[in-house]
């Protein structure tokens, strides 16, 4: 399978002016999200993924920005033969609540006094910024989101939606994460703050219409960078290399390439993130506990989706065992839960760049569904003592070609397709009795889709009736609509 | 065996007026070098132990400075009792140069100038702190060290005394740290430069005689302290308690321990630490790199001291990895080394916290000698041939107990004891043959002390010849003199 590009996209911005209550009890008085969209939203409404960014993440999460030639942050995950296949899924990202490319945030215009907000924005929370996505969701009239997916601060998201939304995702993956942010992560946010803060331009965050607070936020930026690598990943890719000079200059001006590279880094995010911004999303994180009474299998006792979790083995700042305490939890709350621990030396950032590891572990968890996962649940069925007209009516009616026939007590007794009706026509048949198949294929909720799909091939048949275990109809798979979802990212 | 304190204690300073030349070439007219000493300098001038600080440190190593009840920075390890026994040990320690406690560096008067020399300073390295360092042994007029012990940046001093002065100390340990800055910890310190340097306050240096720049300050010091404790330390430390409130504030005022606890030791650092030493300091160590062409086991070709060398198990910033090189290193090219791992959660921070684990290790290191360690040298020896008068008169001469006899070669071939003296007068023997030992116990310059002192005992003789592997007499150990050297630290 060939990995494809998005192409060109483009980000779009939707406004709803109804207030949103914030978790500290502020309300904000309307709320704009930015948003990109990429693949085909079926006519179910099913395969939506949602995608959650990371701290100075985007709506651009794939394909490229007329006129730029740096795709979106996640490009090597979304798209077509990615594990995000846009051929299958329709993808949302957007920027979180309090960002500053698009959302409502700091530097947006308060429509109370129609200049930014600066400090009079209130403090918000990761629940807050689920809130905010459940309202883009809800404007694409979808009800349920097959998957909800973040790495580090959007696993956090991913991880609220579970607890917040049991019943609208699927399926949660969160990676490189933590279910409460740690004193150490803590200590390194203030840290950023604090110089953002102490930089005289920051001025109390009035400073929108000046100069904006560029050193303090590059330095906040030095500092988050170094905690997003490894040491090996710094040994490798820098070493102890001099920056444009043979010989130590025994002075303070730039000596070593990771200096040298730290500084374009803080330097280039002052060109494209909000000071404040910064503050506001660091301190949502630092506020990020889902723990109940200090219990993480307390706050999952009402999860439903199936999780995965992937944490980095060099990843120190979002190290392994809090995934690890994740999985403990949601596995005594009895939640369906798949643990790995990806082996790079990227340290946290390896989510963003560990391509081949990133489409095998999620195509291959995405693609892993049950029939629960796949079936059309509104499946029409028909009595044993129907006429074959009335079945051919109901056929037309539903737009369907199978139609599972059911006892009085809705049990499975046979099925008759649009090709037996057919038959009965040619043959001359008057009873369904005639036509319909009684040695029925059927399959359960259960069953892995993968394992029902071999069935069909090997039996040559296009359509499986879902039972319960008493063997009533609850729902139909279809060879054409598993073709759509199936297939990909092997 | 009860640990006491040193008592009071006072900086001493000594000026040297020959210009130092440093590693960069530049020159500093004279030195200034703070110090402290605990314990007696013994009549060999045999038991001084240099300890050498880390970044932050200064001379006052251990006791009490009159009216400030906070001990030395290294309290838990030196005095009576202790590792660095000072019962036993002449223990010195120094303010490094570039340093701000009393020992030449930026905040200094330039004699030239008359002027801070602020941003004037040369750029100086581990090097030059320890060239400093070697005129303080010098001025104390001791040819040899009985050790070099160090932990961080104290621990780069102490390897590179046995690089560049291999035979001036006997015993190198060097506690959680490197031989050389990786760009991580290279990467940590820029930032915390880059803090101090966009702190207008900080007016590219000139701040002695205005507000110096404590928010740069400061906050270079909340970085550095992150790097100092462990994950797992804050978590037992901190976990998320709130400061001072109940629930989250919902504001960017402090809501955690964590944030308060680093805002609280960044500022009391602005009051005793000054900018420029911070960045002199951090620049040194940033420079430091031991490897030639690569190659560890090459700058330690020419190393003669014995070796402890020990990691903290939770150190990120200079991990286990890094202790593991150097003894690796040291062993290719056969060195002396032991290799130790402190197990504990404090992080890099536990060579000041982990008392017990210290005590041992280094007690057990300190006390491991050889014969050649504590041998007097200079020991003179007897031919078979004098009389028992000239005997007499040498020992008296001499003021010695024992007097090795050695043949025309210098072999050993027995022992004359001031009792033996006595012998011959009470029995009237009159040739040196009729008295002496010629069974003679003795010794050999490799043998640990420990072994020799319980054959001492064993055969109740109070001192034991040293020869070669000719028998020929290169020394002499006594119970008195070794009775002084061991039994503490056990």
């Amino acid at each position: 399978m060939i990995r494809g590009s998005v192409g060109t996209v483009k980000t779009e911005q939707v406004t709803f002016k109804e207030p949103l209550i914030l978790e500290s009890g502020e309300v904000l008085p309307e709320l704009t999200i930015a948003y990109e969209t990429y693949g085909t939203l079926d006519r179910d409404r099913s395969n939506a993924i949602l995608v959650c960014h990371a701290l100075s993440g985007d709506a651009h999460a794939a394909g490229y920005h007329t006129g730029n030639d740096k795709p979106g942050w996640w490009d090597i995950a979304i798209g077509p033969g990615k594990a995000f296949d846009t051929d299958q899924y329709f993808i949302i990202c957007s920027n979180v609540l309090g960002g500053c490319k698009g959302t409502t945030g700091p530097s947006s215009l308060n429509p109370v006094t129609n200049k930014p907000y600066g400090l009079s924005f209130p403090v918000i929370t990761i629940g807050d910024m689920v809130h905010a996505q459940r309202r883009l969701v809800e404007h694409f009239n979808i009800q349920r989101l097959f998957a909800v997916i973040g790495g580090s601060m959007g696993g956090m998201q991913a991880l609220k939606w579970s607890v917040l939304y049991p019943d609208l995702a699927s399926r949660v993956v969160v990676i490189a994460s933590t279910a409460y942010s740690t004193p150490q992560q803590i200590a390194f946010n203030e840290v950023a703050r604090s110089a953002i803060k102490s930089d005289p331009d920051w001025n109390h965050g009035n400073y929108y219409e000046s100069f904006p607070p560029v050193r303090g936020l590059s330095l906040a930026r030095m500092i988050g960078h170094i905690t997003y690598l490894s040491d090996e990943s710094m040994h490798q890719k820098f070493g102890r290399g001099l920056q444009g000079k043979d010989e130590l200059s025994y002075d303070f001006t730039t000596d070593f390439q990771v200096e040298s590279y730290l500084h374009y880094q803080g330097d280039r995010f002052t060109q494209r993130f909000d000071a404040n911004s910064y503050l506001y999303i660091t301190k949502a994180i630092d506020y990020f506990d889902l723990t109940i009474n200090n219990s993480l299998t307390e706050a999952f006792q009402s999860v439903k989706a199936k999780f995965l979790i992937v944490s980095v083995s060099s990843d120190w700042l979002y190290p392994p065992y809090l995934s690890q305490e994740i999985v403990t939890a949601l596995s005594s709350a009895s939640a369906d839960v798949e643990y790995c621990e990806i082996k790079s030396h990227y340290g946290h950032d390896a989510f963003l760049l560990e391509e081949g590891q990133m489409n095998y572990l999620l195509g291959r968890f995405l693609s892993s569904l049950t029939i629960a996962d796949v079936m059309k649940t509104q499946a029409p069925t028909l009595y044993e003592d129907v006429t074959i007209k009335e079945a051919a009516e109901l056929m037309i009616a539903q737009s369907v070609n199978h139609l599972p026939v059911v006892d009085s007590e809705g049990a499975l007794t046979g099925i008759v397709t649009s090709w037996d009706i057919s038959r009965s026509v040619a043959r001359e048949f008057t009873s369904l009795d005639e036509i319909m198949t009684r040695n029925v294929f059927y399959t359960s909720p259960d069953e892995p889709v993968d394992s029902a799909v071999k069935r069909m091939e090997l039996n040559h048949i296009s359509a499986l009736p879902v039972v319960d275990d008493k063997r009533r109809v609850i729902g139909l798979i279809t060879a054409e609509h598993l073709s759509r979802l199936i297939g990909r990212c092997r």
